[in-house]
């Protein structure tokens, strides 16, 4: 599927109106920086013109592409599919109108049509896909910064929005895609396609529900042995399941085997949506952690808060050795707590908080580092920041900052050397949990 | 306590060197546009300028002022309320080193001098109080915006992180102290204070834990009869407990007894700091909700992970009346989904979320609205927030708009209306249930 995520060539069929679906696809694919061929096609011809750069819209396809975009009225389709089937390998189709409104016969000619001529469908109905890493941003949603997430979504809306808000959680992707029908191509293909693709550290999956269970646990099975993989299941309740047939026609069937098999094939469910993005963004720089944790903070009651998430998620507070306990009382403060959560104490600066992480990162009870810092009116959050960028710790680090603008700086300088802020002790706590099911 | 909270004057003692407590309390005051008498004093004596404005500072006390804020080294403060006792109502004592590193005789002389003059404190070891209507800004924590919510915290650093962490999530506060030690003034003191204060909507208590559980137990029961309470309480687990220990020297008890107290006076008991917000967000709007909840959404997957967590916090995804489903089909495109959630697909517009808000909210079966819109690309997001606001509905209206920058105007409208946007389908759910708790 390398013709899907790292195309060296695309036409986009549609219209090229200001506004029009298949205009912002090409806006998008241009201002992405994709540079390979790009082909308008619409049977009126003209020019069109985006990012500064004119395109000759061609009224037919008469070179072969790597991928087909396709946004034209659903009724026309197949005939398409079946006419430039000979030029292309894989075929996105975003138009909707197939069998999600009862137009189950289009469906099965659009497949048939594309079956006969090689060509893999994605989609219909679906909000499109990127390769982030070849700058391929072939959807009309918000692009994204690279990374390593690859993020697979049954709604394209649900996409779309965590695609807009990843950007805000500092997340970096390597793809998306929207499948919509999952006419040809389904959940457990892109499953096996990120498991193998090297710019993908994680992979997330949004679904409601799967047509064929015994493929999707393999792929499962297959790409959960190779990476992290995170599932969102929408439609567990009465109502919610319900509510996804109507929407994505899925039949979301019990909720329980579908858990029973995430669990079995080594996933890591989150139940919430705001959860995918901090188990995305632990594992961006993670693959794992072991259970027992330290907790070095610079304010009590935060460090609190973070060892009763962490008991509560049946992680350990991890019991300090004599000789850590030792070196630390050495340098450290006498007010200061050097029992777990250490409790450096308001005035903790740079030299405190790397010699603390770096002893405590040595001590062999311990398996993860959560550090809290709520910068206090005379100390720079960046000083802290710098602390943790800079002490040599073989361990994973879950940072914690907090306090809204005060930290801003210091977040900011954390994400440049790829070490990602949870804003709350609460969610560092839940990203070590979900760091710690990967190392069974 | 209004002398605390709405003074007519203040008076604060420490150093006035750049950078010093004392001088950023004295900044705070002054930037925060208090409009009493503000009294420097340092027996040094001199001057201080702070955002343009010269004072000079006295050697001594000599006229009475409401309120004292006392930033110098611990021993010298029992001798300086004696001192000055005749003159003051409640002195807020910043300073550290009294019982929480084990001089427990310095700080039972300190209440001591304070009770001969009939003087109240809070602290010592605390950050401060903001009186946010009365324009006092008594603490060292960055200033927050007007609004409903007073925040009662134990931890200084909890508190202060949590103050600028309401200024991001566009939470408007009443007042907030920080009372350290609890020497003399508790939280059950703060609760009932805040219980019949009329600029307070709702009441956030940090704690880890309480002195006299009897006294807490009647303060609580007396504030949650007039106003919500939102508890979180830190020292819930095992080692949770025994850093809390070390922290505050809070005996934490046993968390089962706090929780049924907690439930016993009608207080709602958050588990995150996050939510702890959330709460506040949701209380400042209304005071209350009922369990039957409409969802109404542009797109599905949004949609079903709202239903989900609805029905799993154990709200009734409200069933709609016959009347409500035959006007909604009177308008509504036929791919709409008129059963509850209802789908208003990609290409709602004002038109369509207005009209169909106003149809539901009369029906008789719904108790609360929870509005989803991820906007496509070629709807604004502030149109559908218009929507939201023009509708006329008299029942709790929750939104969740997301999708980052793109809902960011949207998101802005909302909130110059006073409705305020959850950034998730889950935590929208949960407003609604926290809501729901005080509908008893």
């Amino acid at each position: 599927m390398d013709y899907f995520f790292y195309p060296s060539s695309v036409a986009v069929f549609g219209s090229f109106k200001k506004g029009a679906i298949a205009h912002e696809i090409l806006r998008n694919v241009v201002e992405g920086g994709f540079e390979g061929k790009i082909i308008p096609v619409n049977p009126k011809g003209g020019t069109v013109e985006v990012a500064g750069r004119a395109f000759q819209i061609r009224e037919r396809l008469d070179e072969a592409v790597d991928t087909a975009i396709i946004a034209i009225p659903a009724r026309l389709v197949p005939s398409l599919i079946d006419e430039i089937g000979p030029l292309i390998k894989g075929a996105v189709v975003i138009s909707a109108g197939f069998s999600e409104v009862g137009n189950e016969e289009l469906e099965r000619e659009l497949v048939e049509k594309a079956k006969r001529h090689g060509v893999r469908v994605i989609g219909p109905n679906c909000a499109g896909i990127f390769g982030v890493h070849g700058n391929f941003f072939g959807s009309f949603e918000v692009r994204v910064n690279p990374g390593g997430l690859a993020l697979i979504s049954q709604s394209g809306a649900f996409g779309g929005a965590a695609l807009a808000m990843g950007n805000d959680e500092g997340i970096g992707f390597s793809a998306f895609v929207s499948y919509g029908n999952a006419a040809d191509l389904n959940e457990s293909d892109f499953l096996e396609y990120f498991a193998d693709d090297e710019n993908t550290k994680v992979i997330a999956l949004y679904i409601e529900g799967v047509r064929d269970g015994r493929k999707f646990l393999n792929a499962l099975r297959y790409a959960a042995a190779r990476k992290p993989v995170i599932i969102l299941k929408a439609g567990k309740s009465k109502s919610g399941a319900r509510a996804a047939a109507s929407h994505t026609g899925s039949l979301a069937g019990s909720y329980e085997i579908y858990r029973a098999a995430f669990r079995q094939a080594g996933a890591i469910e989150v139940e919430e949506m705001e959860e995918l993005f901090d188990a995305a963004r632990a594992f961006e720089m993670y693959s794992k952690a072991g259970m027992r944790v330290a907790v070095i903070t610079n304010s009590g009651g935060p460090g609190v808060l973070a060892t009763d998430k962490l008991e509560r998620l049946g992680l350990e507070i991890a019991m300090l050795s004599e000789k850590t306990v030792d070196e630390l009382r050495s340098f450290l403060p006498p007010q200061c707590s050097v029992k777990n959560p250490v409790d450096l104490i308001a005035d903790a600066d740079y030299e405190r908080y790397r010699r603390t992480m770096e002893v405590v990162c040595r001590d062999e009870n311990v398996d993860a580092l959560l550090v809290i810092c709520v910068p206090p009116i005379f100390l720079s959050s960046e000083e802290i920041a710098r602390a943790i960028i800079e002490a040599s710790c073989d361990k994973p680090v879950i940072a914690n900052f907090m306090a809204g603008e005060l930290t801003r700086d210091g977040v900011e300088l954390l994400e440049r050397h790829g070490i990602k802020n949870f804003p709350t002790p609460e969610r560092a706590a839940k990203a070590i949990r979900w760091l710690s099911m990967r190392d069974l």
